[in-house]
């Protein structure tokens, strides 16, 4: 079998990554694929900088347009990131003919379902697995594995940073900011963490999910998005009174009328295999109807992770390009005649069970007309926490409540919070304890 | 693209499934593959017992032979069980052309070589995600998801049979055969329960899995197995002092130079995300120089979970018709060239942390005897317990070692045994805490 030749566009860590497990794993990969994946050039503006990787001459190359246009050029790795240069490139290499892998999914969650037209058009590959999950192979395990079923829910932790975040608040009680400032520390966490802390890079990443789950056009605009900056250290040790880790969850559901898909702080239970993956570590959770539940596990990011992932992606269009097979398996992993747009079902009508933590005075007749507002609104509660510590002369009044719909508990909320003997805004969780692994 | 004719040998529990499955979920699999898998033939001696499935006149036939002599039929799924039919079955589908999917582990064990390279030869593909780990993906993902990795390691809790006993030992503290009895009594556990809790399930799987990571052929003779009749409450309950639980490990490791092959009750820190793994459940880690960790986990059994893994084969399959990708991906991931025997370290050889209980007599020098044989093995001890509670005159005296050998261990213990200060056979148990993941 022939070479398969191999360009990168953008050398950063990702790229890099790939380039050295391409160069580093080339004798496994043959005796795997059959073929060498030879990596014909590196692509980046900035051919100077030293990425400790002795590239053959040629291969470094400042021009990306050369290595799309060049014919010999098989696969186009997209590792630029960003929405702007990147997806021009990825539908340059489209238009040119090249098969096209990245794992870049801003760009995916926000311009996939044009990028995938062009793909299937073009009648090349567009991989992906990099994209949500590092190197978990969460894309293949949804396209492939659980070809036969009906796929129910999927729930994930798909950011590390926000895991790292939540796990240090967890297990030292530290507040927010200074979980915040340790993760970026160590690298976990951006200068500007935005992307991460309020919940974005999660979103994409279910975007992206929730398409290939059902079998949907990717509608990101859709995803109900929270982020963890509000969750504090009393938060999290309430939880775990009660039973429950908060995690940075990413849910999306289907049954069949319409889709929820909702990233949000959320309590699990400690028997959720969920609730015991910690630091920066991420987990993906499926339910179809022959498997029951099944998990992956794995780095959710990190250069040789994704890099794994990305060369996964380069040796399944390789052993396609041996047989012809380009298209194998479509992109979304349906028939892309059958993907269709589902409604996802608004914020508004989410059922789920709550958790509420008010800063109410300690007086006589609060917790009565809390309660009261409560049930005006049919939202039943389970249990009820009100002997806390004083916190600036206000008591924390804690309660779980039974299943109620999203709509009701802002509105009672709203009017909760207008009473003169409650402080600040309530603090709001979600409870997920349907699926006790 | 036109239908895929699929035959099933043997209704029972898995074949039956596979049947369900491919009929109730005909239009999703459709949706995704691109054509119909039709299901042509179930062939079964018994064609009278009713399966609650409503086949269509002319599908189940008596003669698995009509099935495989039948140009129409693509692909033969054996879920006959067993290693005499079935290992013959599997070889005529395989001369007829036919491609070959099977969830038959003990066959592949025992006999995966030959048949590996019958379906070689005649350009057929044989899959056999079922085999292990039920609709954990392992297979799939070593093969493909990994491809660029140097894997390392794999350790599995593969038997759900033994997992439940051992978890019911643990939350409950009964006996080894109460929780085997329960596990008889709920379907868990078969009337002779030899081949699960002895290990040699869990050693069937680990020798394909073995096999896979390292691209060397099957070799299950060389898997050092050992069960788990033998663990008490006593010994579960001294492992969560030191952070332990006791699972039992399917562990395979290389080096470069020799494969470790296991399978034997083993304590795991309870950060160990495998010690969370409860039940009938199972679980899959898979160590690679670029992924680090990764996880699988799922139901490692029972006939929908199995089924799904078993449609996912037939799906890859319909999948390679289409564009005439046979032979795709290899058998066992690597080029059949480029599958080797690669040998398998003595038990002897092997080097790890050892857990030792032994019932000694509540006298003065006795702790000093035991230790001076340990000491001449060059074992030495990280920690010794001794104030147990009075077991028949005994106390139990147990000790944690620092890395030992197998051989030394088993000569030092063999001398403390003939102690007549000792009484019975020492308890030994081995630690991995190497991957606290």
């Amino acid at each position: 079998m022939k070479p398969i030749n191999i360009a990168i566009l953008g050398c950063g860590t990702v790229g890099t990554g790939v380039a050295r497990l391409l160069l580093e794993n080339a004798d496994i990969l043959k005796d795997r694929v059959g073929c060498d994946l030879n990596l014909k050039y590196v692509a980046d503006i900035d051919t100077e900088t030293d990425r400790g990787i002795a590239f053959a001459p040629g291969v470094m190359i400042p021009d990306a347009a050369k290595a799309i246009a060049d014919p010999e050029v098989d696969i186009v790795v997209e590792t630029i990131g960003g929405e702007g240069i990147a997806k021009q490139m990825m539908l340059d290499a489209i238009a040119a003919g090249k098969h096209v892998v990245t794992a870049n999914k801003a760009l995916l969650a926000k311009h996939g379902n044009a990028i995938i037209s062009a793909a299937t058009e073009k009648g090349v590959d567009l991989a992906y697995e990099a994209s949500v999950g590092g190197c978990m192979p969460i894309i293949k395990t949804v396209r492939e594995s659980l070809v036969g079923n009906r796929i129910s829910a999927m729930t994930g932790i798909l950011n590390g940073t926000c895991n790292y975040i939540l796990s240090k608040i967890t297990d030292e009680g530290v507040v927010f900011e200074k979980a915040l400032a340790e993760a970026q520390a160590k690298g976990y966490a951006e200068a500007d963490p935005t992307l991460d802390v309020e919940g974005f890079d999660a979103a994409h990443k279910l975007a992206i999910l929730a398409a290939l789950a059902f079998g949907m056009q990717i509608n990101f605009d859709d995803v109900y998005i929270e982020g963890i900056s509000r969750i504090t250290p009393m938060d999290i040790e309430f939880a775990a009174q009660f039973g429950y880790r908060i995690k940075l969850l990413a849910i999306t559901k289907f049954d069949g009328q319409a889709v929820e898909a909702r990233v949000h702080p959320t309590m699990i239970p400690f028997d959720n295999m969920l609730s015991n993956v910690n630091g920066t570590l991420n987990a993906i959770s499926v339910s179809g109807d022959a498997v029951g539940d099944i998990l992956l596990y794995g780095h959710g990011a990190g250069m040789m992770p994704t890099a794994s992932a990305v060369v996964s992606d380069i040796a399944d269009i390789a052993r396609n390009l041996a047989s012809n097979g380009a298209g194998r398996v479509p992109v979304l992993g349906f028939q892309t005649d059958k993907v269709r747009a589902i409604p996802v079902r608004p914020m508004d009508d989410i059922v789920t069970n709550y958790y509420f933590r008010f800063d109410a005075m300690d007086r006589p007749g609060v917790l009565a007309a809390i309660a009261g507002i409560l049930g005006k609104y049919a939202i039943s509660l389970k249990y009820v926490h009100q002997k806390g510590r004083k916190t600036n002369g206000s008591v924390p009044v804690v309660m779980l409540t039974h299943h109620a719909r999203e709509k009701d508990v802002r509105r009672a909320l709203s009017e909760i919070s207008a009473l003169d003997v409650v402080a600040g805004e309530p603090m709001v969780v979600r409870i997920e304890d349907q699926n006790g692994h």
